[in-house]
């Protein structure tokens, strides 16, 4: 598959995937790639689409091809791809929002949608002056806070990490996105594994040319 | 005390009590009260405070008389007043920000903050305009999400009930603020209670009369 450039199309950045390594691009600021190389992409924001489709004449929208059983309306292609990559455990994606999807058997089961870290700290901001006061990673999860920082980092972590200790139980989480290393730190039963996306999409890809081979 | 209007002023509204009665007022849009009747208040934002102050002579801030017994470094004078309300407890005021504090003999062992729901929703919406779905408040706890809507309504009510649940375990829960008689639904050992803040109000003003008569 090194013949091919994977790229995923969020809402912040494009992630990209080329013979094994992976970066990621300012939608404002695509760099050129080599015009024989194809890029298969899924994206859930038209307008970077619009940027990179722009700039680049060779590219594959995958998001056909991806498709998993489901009886969720609506779920994004990334979740797809992602859930797409496992048979049995928990995905997480921990970007702009953190998306939590439980995978069975090869079909996804149900999932829900938590706001990312970065955007909770704007929303603190935008309540109250008072309430701008940075976070602390490091805020001790099991005591009760004693200032505004600690206060508002406990609300943030604590919330996040309960939802996803009670959805995921014993299963196995696979963390990705730009806050899922973090994350993954408080799991035992966790991985992270930012090529999941991308491990989707191969598979898609696959398909499409066994099905061409036949 | 029906001598005298108590205000509560927040960072969405000013809220009064007069002899037993309650309401809110928009701070652009504040109605005259009695020149007589003197008004004593708390803010937590300073921009409705003048509001507030100029069109009204008569306002006393209670701020330097509303203390309580805490290791917390910048409580807010509205949560001061709330805890210095009850004996023991878990008090959750749910309005723009959910402030949880817990009580203990008169003493504030710590507390954390939430976003309130409204503040929530608009988060959802600034992340992606795919996330703007509305808010389903009667959405399955207990099962996995099959829509959009869902997994954002999911999201936002479990997290806060799973955080409010493990914070006042059996300890009896005092919830106040406009989102407050909805959460307390979910509690057997909760009331509703939005003079909350007014009551520790009322303390502090028996405090300053008990000392001028001694």
């Amino acid at each position: 598959m090194s013949h091919v450039i994977l790229c995923d199309i969020g809402n912040s950045f494009l992630h990209f995937y080329y013979s094994g390594r992976i970066w990621r691009e300012n939608p404002h600021d695509i760099t050129l790639k080599k015009p024989h190389i194809p890029i298969y992409y899924i994206s859930v924001n038209p307008s970077f689409e619009k940027k990179l489709l722009d700039s680049h004449k060779k590219c594959i929208n995958l998001a056909p091809y991806i498709d998993i059983p489901t009886s969720y309306k609506g779920l994004g292609i990334d979740r797809k791809a992602a859930c797409k990559a496992i048979e049995q455990g928990v995905i997480i994606d921990a970007g702009s929002a953190i998306t939590v999807d439980i995978v069975e058997n090869y079909k996804h089961i149900g999932g829900y949608i938590l706001p990312g870290i970065s955007a909770y700290q704007e929303l603190y901001k935008s309540i109250s002056p008072s309430l701008s006061a940075g976070l602390n990673l490091g805020v001790n999860l099991y005591s009760p806070p004693q200032n505004t920082k600690d206060a508002i980092s406990f609300g943030i972590l604590k919330s996040i990490l309960f939802m996803i200790k009670h959805t995921s139980q014993t299963k196995k989480i696979y963390f990705t996105g730009g806050d899922g290393k973090f994350f993954a730190k408080f799991f035992e039963n966790a991985i992270f594994d930012n090529t999941l996306i991308f491990k989707g999409m191969q598979l898609a890809i696959r398909e499409i040319e066994q099905k061409l081979q036949n």
